[in-house]
């Protein structure tokens, strides 16, 4: 009982994982808010097995070109500066990743060199929800970019989700739109 | 005469100045579609002087901090590894910035370890309005999110720019939703 005590808080400690960035940029009051199976963290080098592409793949195509490339796309996000932020939730007991999401900071010439977060890719496992989780993925990465400095902080949705992201302390703002690049002789197909 | 003419020459030599990225990601079909006395460029070092914030101050707040920090915020852009492509329009005789804008790229976990280039801060000096660089600009910053593999390229507008946008290729597809981060202590007064 005390060695599969001591397995499970391994795999549930920040401290011991390869982390994209560090855990103090993850709000504790939204950590405390989580339920107390689940945990709020940095996005690790070792996400991959732990099923980080699965839970996006409820979300948009995926593509999954394996674990190489997808450690190689981490350590480029990480090495560009304070630009990525993903995070995820995991369910300790499982060691599984149950909600994932991103907000990366772009620099402006505008508003006094200013900064501005945008959030990205925000899923959560169909199993988790009504806990709440897609609020606080959004809470914590909304921080993570007004720590940051960003005079604000956007994303995109669509009107189905618009009365959520108010409840987040978002307003609509303008409308997005999208050209999407015509299809390369060496593309593979689309998914 | 011939003085004068090999000052202008130089001046509108990309070859000569300080670049954010290389010449040749700017497309030959866009260039050649300007009026003749105008020149699209990558965005250079030098080009605060040349009303890089003035152009840019027609579309949002600006807040100038002045020549050294903007220079540093353009080194800071162009030492992210492909991340930062802004561009402008110089009229030819005056040495004047006369239209702006970026495309960033994002790269993703999703759609294969793909890429998505953002559209921001498109602004055309009111002065040179009616001759198609918006179009021009979008038209071009397109074509470097597309060069880059970006599988699809986004940006916000307001409702009266829709039909703009349509006319570049793009169609509606979601909503901006924003949240700004609340006034800090320390922050100067927003302009």
């Amino acid at each position: 009982m005390s060695i599969i005590n001591t397995v499970s808080a391994t795999r549930a400690d920040p401290a011991s994982l390869d982390l994209m960035f560090p855990q103090d940029l993850i709000s504790s009051e939204v950590s405390a808010q989580l339920p107390s199976d689940l945990q709020i963290r940095p996005l690790a080098s070792t996400d991959y097995k732990r099923g980080h592409l699965d839970v996006l793949s409820g979300l948009s195509i995926v593509n999954d070109l394996g674990e190489v490339a997808w450690v190689n796309q981490f350590h480029a996000m990480r090495a560009t500066p304070c630009a990525y932020f993903s995070i995820v939730i995991v369910d300790k007991a499982s060691d599984k990743i149950v909600g994932v999401g991103t907000v990366f900071i772009e620099r402006k010439f505008l508003r006094g060199l200013g900064s501005v977060g945008h959030v990205e890719d925000i899923a959560v496992d169909k199993n988790y929800q009504g806990k709440k989780l897609g609020l606080r993925i959004i809470q914590a990465l909304t921080h993570i970019s007004e720590s940051n400095g960003c005079y604000k902080t956007i994303l995109n949705c669509n009107d189905a989700n618009i009365p959520f992201y108010e409840k987040c302390g978002y307003v609509k703002k303008e409308n997005e739109m999208a050209k999407y690049a015509p299809a390369r002789v060496n593309d593979t197909p689309k998914l």
